[in-house]
């Protein structure tokens, strides 16, 4: 920090200049006042690292840099991390963070895959880590976890996390359309990357289910222990057979407290499609929202909901941290650390249990969902419904399950599909919320 | 603080043990190994203050007193308050900030009378003032707007934030009974106090809504700057204009920046009745929920949504703060203070504009809408839409205004009131969200 009382200033790099940076950097001159009466202190931009300077005209050629391990060794006391990706981010967090400046980042594969580093480095040196921008955008949701519910028990979170694929789902139950030409689409809208990997195989709301976990459990949970699944298998047929059901798919990011081994606790965390009824409130998340809910013994259900990405509402979570951050650099203190104690084991997804529901197209006559039954009994998978309806020599019938595993659900459905009486198994999938 | 290190200690004075203050001493013994390696401290229950001792034999005897001001005097680190009304909550609350021992509270009527008073003690003497648990019960909502919004700029706050008016409006939409019928039954079924009047004259709202506007804003707002308006005079001929237009009737807490005298800037700060549309999200939070939504320049829209009162909810606010105040105490460093510098005025209500819906009986023959229309016009109130429907001899005429100010709209309603053709204005409602 330079100068004391009236005149305290924090310098700050910021690394990255893409959406988000730039917003940050806009937001930081416009509100320049506002953010020196909130923080106690100027926040002051000492420099921007970008891979070529000489593509950002905008930018005061005395801030820009090519070299960001130099700007980070500089007499900065913060650094914003909006470069993404493992290396070369890792490494620059981590030495600033040795160097005991307090880093604001919004990377949500570093935290998952590094977290423990990053945290073990800010508590050596005492320096602030906040990352309120990895999950859920603008939406305050990493703050109240690590904070608000502090002094309560939380037993689940579940949310939409991920705008591309909740974009896409959302389209494909208004259109009807099937999944690779809305993908198509919402690339050419701007709604999925060129290379939308991360969004719909389920790797990138895997980060945040790993770090929101996390913060709920007061455990460590890295994005290899997540089960992940995407939603490249989601077919039209399983959007139109949960809009029969009066449902609507969703790709959710779950992280429960369990019941582990030797009567011990433990905790699930996994990403997946899923049916939800449509009265359920995360079922009318349309489009690029995102909201996430929250179940703690003492305060009930909780929900949270709002604009999960984008410039201008990621730079809003970004600068509420460096305020704090800024904040504590003046005032002196430091955010809470890393809340770990707990050690919760993480419940292999092969012994996770969950409800399914599975449509066929069955030959209509008699018989035949005795057969069935007897598919789903063999495998021990209790029956929670049944409905059949007939339509010509045709009749789907639709059988919705308690708990079960995943190996045992998929065994049942390999016999049913070789039953001759069966035309087709047009969707299988898991399901949340509501009665069965 | 007794001892450093792994011993440390910090030790709470509980002021009051109804319904809130058993659940903190309860959770606060149940759950000590989390909250001592949350906290970093073990958290010790130090002396829990009534006004009966004898009335609570589950309370160990040598932790109870009836005298609150030497228990705050005495050797406690925290002090958590769970009296409610002013006195004499705040000169304990004073007396110990002054002490530099640190308050946690959920008194919103002390918060937002004397806010300024106890957080001038707070700083002077580097206390920590938490009040998670004083608006909207167990959702994280002002740490929030106190630290992850910070960054950002907040034009709207708006909430339904009093659980037994909204029960009260809920049960009227559902059964259409009136609101005294109404009132009785919530009183019978706990729902409501025996004396509900802080409830449905809105005081209770004002309080939350004083405070809201505070932190959001950045300026110092008491309950005496919100306009207040309750529910008693809501009636089920309301109740049922609002469903015949696919609307319902919720009491709202409304804060909003809006333009000042001079080009300058203020806010609007209210409690009162509006019609929302059935699809605005607030429309469906029923019965004791409470939910608040939240707008930002960056951030966009934002929704906050959980259990509003209750024992358990309530506590789980509390502790959370509690564990922060303890934090804090361990490690160094303090909360966020009282940041009030944006110093704007508060519009009068008389100037403040809102939408309106008015419901009028009218003769069924012609010229009837000519008049109406020419009231309007006279007090310069702008029609948005008109919707006549006849039945037999009698007409239902629903005029939907542009914003206007109530006194123009009173003078309006009064001159219909006396026109030949206007049998009877059924219901005169403020609207909120959605198009007219």
């Amino acid at each position: 920090m330079n100068g004391e009382g009236d005149s305290a200033s924090v310098k700050v790099a910021l690394l990255g200049y893409g959406t988000v940076g730039t917003e940050v950097a806009r937001l930081l001159h416009e509100h320049a006042a506002d953010f020196t009466a909130r923080a106690g202190a100027s926040i002051e931009l000492a420099g921007v690292a970008v891979r070529r300077p000489d593509k950002h005209p905008d930018v005061p050629a005395e801030l820009l840099t090519s070299d960001a391990t130099a700007l980070v060794e500089s007499d900065v006391d913060i650094v914003v991390e909006m470069i993404g990706g493992i290396e070369p981010a890792r490494t620059l967090l981590l030495n600033a963070l040795r160097a005991g400046k307090s880093v604001v980042t919004a990377n949500k594969a570093l935290l998952a895959e590094h977290g423990a580093e990053l945290f073990a480095a800010a508590d050596t040196s005492g320096a602030d880590l906040y990352f309120e921008a990895a999950v859920a955008g603008a939406i305050p949701l990493l703050r109240p976890l690590r904070e608000s519910l502090a002094g309560d028990r939380i037993t689940r979170v579940m949310g939409i996390v991920n705008g591309t694929t909740n974009y896409i789902l959302s389209a494909m139950d208004s259109t009807g359309a099937g999944y690779s030409e809305t993908l198509e689409e919402a690339s050419r809208l701007g709604y999925a990357e060129a290379d939308p990997t991360a969004d719909v195989d389920g790797f990138d709301a895997a980060s945040k289910a790993a770090i929101l976990a996390s913060l709920a459990f007061h455990t460590r949970v890295s994005a290899a222990d997540v089960h992940r699944e995407g939603i490249s298998e989601v077919s039209s047929s399983d959007i139109a057979a949960a809009k029969a059901l009066d449902r609507t798919v969703k790709l959710l990011a779950i992280c429960e407290r369990v019941n582990g081994a030797e009567g011990g606790e433990a905790v699930s965390v996994r990403v997946h499609p899923v049916m939800l009824p449509r009265r359920h409130p995360l079922s009318s998340v349309d489009g690029a929202f995102n909201a996430v809910y929250v179940e703690a013994e003492a305060a009930g259900q909780l929900m949270f909901y709002g604009q999960g990405a984008g410039g201008a509402p990621t730079a809003s979570a970004v600068l509420g941290d460096l305020i704090a951050v800024a904040r504590n650099r003046v005032a002196g203190g430091r955010g809470p650390r890393e809340s770990a104690y707990a050690a919760l084991p993480v419940r292999p997804f092969a012994e996770t249990c969950t409800r399914y529901h599975i449509s066929l197209d069955v030959a209509d006559r008699a018989g035949v969902l005795s057969q069935v039954a007897a598919a789903f009994a063999a495998h021990d998978v209790s029956i929670a419904a049944v409905r059949q309806r007939g339509r010509n020599q045709d009749a789907s019938l639709v059988v919705v399950t308690h708990a079960a595993t995943d190996a045992a659900l998929r065994s049942t459905v390999d016999e049913i599909a070789k039953l001759d009486a069966v035309h087709e198994v047009v969707s299988v999938m898991r399901v949340e919320g509501g009665e069965p």
